[in-house]
């Protein structure tokens, strides 16, 4: 039985980088869709759980793809909805590689720090990597202060961090210049995860913080949003601050990939979201 | 030299359900394309014929599928006015299943009934599964009312089934409540095809027909057009009656959907429709 | 590392065509899309480039196809500016097979002929395929007349030829009924490279022309761009002169093809356009 993945892409082609991992990760058949959405979605995934029988079905997967997280997650919504009784295959979702980047980003921090208790920053933290960066720190037992340029998205991002992590310590906080300076006071952990183009912090702000042990710049297009992070650093000391950038992470994110993706094929009803991948993550490293 | 099989799908998006049996019988190449019409198919069939070698044509072939049985035809057409002496690759065409799904239909009839001579009756008789059930009872010698809820209809398929199959005995029928009792009367097999949510006959109307031996009833969702035919019956006896459903036909019907996709590169001349799709039926049971 | 061929075609629907050489070629994976354009390629490249490592990168490259050449070669162009330092691929254009039909073209001529030196006209050479052919002449030392039915396309085409073939002894020509007989006047060799139903010379035309040696319709179908040749002709000799048509080119061409996409898999920064890919044809015959 052959192992297919169906990739389902929100943008209209199904990304070139998410079929080249499929493959390497040992698919045998990858059948790519762009342009899905929920409303388009349903006759492909009884396509999927209608052809072969019950006990083969861990042989055929879906991966949801594409640059929009927030269409990812619909379309995942819609496709857990056409599941019932045993007709059901392993889902995972990585739109724009956000689980996989915000996995790798917060096991790479785990390595020098304990989280649960610590005081983590997630700037950028209502982006699609931030945000669930965020998750996956509070999920930890961290206390995170979610930044954002607009405190209200901040707010509203912390809201939904609540409903998904029971008991999750998480703070808004400001990302512009005149909230930075609180937002910062007493960090352990700093996530830097906003747009291409945004430089958060000169080198001198992040030196002088006296507490801060790692940080993660997850630009990787210059400039760093954490000026003085270079995109290859990988868990190197700079002024006694562990460092990584976005490609020292990149190569850990693209394990993860891989493993999750030959994973999807041990069983026929797992859905691969940002702790499931995270909990991969924690596994491999 | 590897199988290709080259899937023109009339939806927009080729199904899943026909490229996960065509790679479950063997093929090492699927080439998926959507949006498929006659006017847009020629230079995907030129692709086809003009580039391997006459003698290696044979592992080359194309499959026809998409929700709409009639633009299936049309293309199917169009593709083989497309080909020229020995340019020319095998075809099959099952748009929404409906060949293979009458032809595992009518060959599960026949383990328990001699078809010539034999009284049918097919109550959908004008959709796409129905009239090619209709055109396989015919063409086994039975005597098959055609039954459609609007009479017009069964006489329209009446006059193209006797085109297809010569001295076709052919009846139209009524499927609505008033011309029903006759329209059943003295039948011996009966057919269920019509749309999702038609309930043809209670319980208690399709027992009370003495005449009756063996009954198929093609929905799969509920209700079933015959009330009290599981979907999972396959063969099983209910007050006298031979019952199958469409799940007990299913894996008939996918037994002979991987048989005849495998065939396909038995030669490049080949063309497999209604008639050519219910022989392999035939053979394989 | 598996071989994956990214194919990115300008047309709406990836040439079939395309699709089998590059299986028979030995591509395990084939990525195919439609509808490519400079503004939409540049994330398709950068799955392509940012997921192996640059030691795996071989392994990866992409064919440029479609019916219209000009669109093929603002693509290449396109995805050659996104490339960087390691991060690159092999690339192969070949849009509407005019590479490859013109490389076999001229190669075929060098059988019978020396070229440097040689006396050639391209009927047709302000075409896709005409275009190339009188490259590779000019690029192996023949004088061409570049001939069109407009002089100022041919004088346009010649320019361009300057610019791409160092010292090239290129002459703008008429290809219309007045001009034809100077045009033809001491040619050794022609090609004949033409729209689909344009007939350029009757036999009794060519015939006439006493230093002809060798010619080449590369118009597969009727009628015949040289009147009197065969598109089987693959080097037979008529009334003392060399003949080769469309189908005697054919199967040198598909031989080209499959080579360059072979070789592509080499290294990781190829660029198969002209005369690389005339290159492979001389190293084959």
């Amino acid at each position: 039985m052959k192992r297919i993945l169906i990739q389902l892409d929100t943008d209209a082609r199904p990304s070139v980088f998410d079929r080249v991992v499929a493959v390497d990760a040992g698919c045998e058949q990858l059948f790519s869709y762009g342009g899905i959405t929920p409303e388009n979605v349903v006759p492909l995934i009884h396509g999927a759980i209608f052809t072969r029988g019950p006990q083969d079905l861990k042989s055929t997967a879906i991966f949801v793809g594409g640059s929009q997280s927030d269409a990812g997650e619909a379309v995942l919504k819609k496709i857990t909805e056409s599941f019932f009784g045993p007709f059901r295959v392993s889902v995972m979702l990585d739109a724009n590689g956000s689980n996989t980047t915000a996995a790798a980003a917060v096991q790479s921090v785990t390595h020098h720090l304990e989280l649960n208790g610590a005081e983590a920053v997630v700037l950028g933290g209502t982006g699609p990597v931030g945000f669930r960066a965020a998750q996956l720190l509070a999920l930890s037992g961290a206390t995170v202060r979610v930044a954002s340029r607009v405190l209200e998205r901040a707010e509203t991002a912390c809201s939904k961090l609540r409903g998904l992590v029971e008991g999750a310590k998480v703070i808004p906080a400001e990302a512009s210049d005149d909230g930075l300076a609180a937002t910062l006071d007493g960090a352990q952990v700093l996530i830097s995860a906003g747009a291409a183009g945004v430089r958060f912090l000169t080198a001198d702000e992040w030196r002088s913080l006296d507490t801060l042990k790692v940080l993660v710049d997850l630009n990787a297009v210059p400039p760093a949003g954490l000026e003085g992070v270079e995109p290859t650093d990988k868990g190197i000391e700079r002024d006694g601050v562990i460092c990584y950038g976005a490609i020292g992470v990149g190569g850990f994110k693209m394990k993860i990939h891989k493993a999750a993706i030959e994973r999807l094929f041990a069983a026929n009803d797992q859905i691969f979201n940002t702790v499931t991948i995270h909990e991969i993550a924690s596994e491999l490293s």
